[in-house]
């Protein structure tokens, strides 16, 4: 029960971040709650396509009600507050919420089908960032996997904890809060701090051609 | 049969709008009609991909005839006439009517496969707009999706009132011509009359950033 | 033996494509990497979820290591090499090559599942080059498919002199390499020597609008 809730919470995040990035003059509401339910549809979509299994709006119309009333929500917000300022900043923040979620669940999805370990850390990691890379692309902004800031590193290493914790003794849906809480709080960190890779790590070369 | 007749010509309407989406000079061919089979494609494998069963175009290469000839007659009719400045509407009129098909089919299909209400209307607009998100992404062109003009309101709204009629006396199939000229007419008067959504549900405030 | 040998190969040449494109000063390994893996798995993951057969990398999970590895190699060799101004070729011309394995691969698996030749054709083909494809948009690169080069003719020819060829008494394998063969030096000299279609079958007129 405590985990489904989490997994309504992720997918209203994802639409949250979907309105928060397309939000401009003129735009209306149907359109950025569409555009939110992709965000927070698609990442998950593609996770149970390529695990063959029902895709998981289908089973729980839920989904589909909460991302849309999400995106709704922060429409109308967004029409009172004066938030403009801060809104490139809370977008990445509830980004990395909506990402350290569905890491986690995509991970503990491929494990319960059988898969192995490394595939489970790839679909936890690619479809944990997909749905923010949908809308990306169809808004047009630069792809936050190629930020400066360290994007992939949190939910990589979160997932490999979830990954070992999970073997451990320890309380399934405790070892997911942990995980979730320590992608998110990295990748906040990186935010904030301006974290990135050490410098060998990282292209100094100037390659724009 | 009338059926199968309006599928084939959902699939060259769309077919034509990737072609005139992306003609410029010195494109080819080829290239021209690859895209205009992704923009007609795309959608229904998506739709298929999802409700996980055959993709329609595998099961009847009709499609892939169908699509590819629709590019090319529109590639070498680009190169003898002088549509050029009526070009960009041209291509919002077809979109609307490869919308408005598709929209439809994919409501009809995923109902027949017994999925609930909610779910047929989100595969029916999701899966309806989804070619032509692929064709903008592709081309670069600014989605559709966002543009000032009701975009998603004919299909959301053609695809409720599809809905409706198809669980009166109504003949399955006057009720889904009823409702592709609905979402066309409807949009077509959007784009013509630059009609938009009520004030209160229009982002007024500039937030570029 | 040799063919799984080919089918690696094939993924770390995409792989190695997905790095030299989004190479640029502060981006790190990781992000790099990720991208150099949805190049090199990309096509063929839509591939086999159109064909709705396992995913290739979900049944032998040495396709991520191995793309892994080549983009990380990739990454390393940029620091320390001064390929700058050749980089852009360069990419050209491993696309070709990567192209042109996973045409084959797409090509064959598709007949081996009992489809009929056009849908073989249209597999090899878009799948071929539906990797590239990602890499360009999450790149936001200017789309291969819509280059003035012949990009699409030399996938296109070759598919169909595979499916002769596997129809003559011909060693499959032997069969492959040729097309393969044909695909990589047939694209490799249109990037080249500036092939582009004979004048009737490109468009003339200046269409931007």
């Amino acid at each position: 029960m405590g985990l489904y809730i989490f997994g309504q919470a992720a997918v209203a995040v994802f639409a949250i971040t979907g309105v928060l990035a397309a939000v401009r003059k003129d735009r209306d509401l149907l359109g950025l709650v569409i555009l939110g339910m992709v965000t927070a549809l698609g990442g998950g979509t593609l996770r149970d396509m390529i695990l063959d299994v029902p895709v998981f709006w289908i089973e729980d119309t839920n989904y589909l009600a909460v991302s849309a009333a999400a995106g709704a929500a922060t429409f109308f917000l967004m029409k009172i507050t004066i938030i403009n300022e801060a809104r490139s900043r809370l977008l990445l923040y509830f980004d990395a919420l909506g990402v350290a979620f569905f890491c986690i669940f995509a991970f503990e999805k491929t494990i319960t089908l059988g898969h192995s370990f490394p595939v489970a850390i790839i679909m936890s990691f690619f479809t944990g960032m997909a749905g923010g890379a949908m809308r990306d692309v169809i808004t047009g902004r630069p792809n936050l996997l190629l930020t400066k800031e360290l994007y992939a590193t949190p939910p990589l290493t979160g997932s490999i904890l979830y990954g070992i914790l999970r073997n451990t003794e320890m309380d399934p849906a405790r070892a997911g809060l942990i995980a979730v809480l320590f992608i998110f709080l990295f990748r906040s960190a990186a935010i904030f701090f301006r974290l990135h890779m050490p410098e060998w790590l990282v292209n100094q070369r100037d390659h724009e051609h």
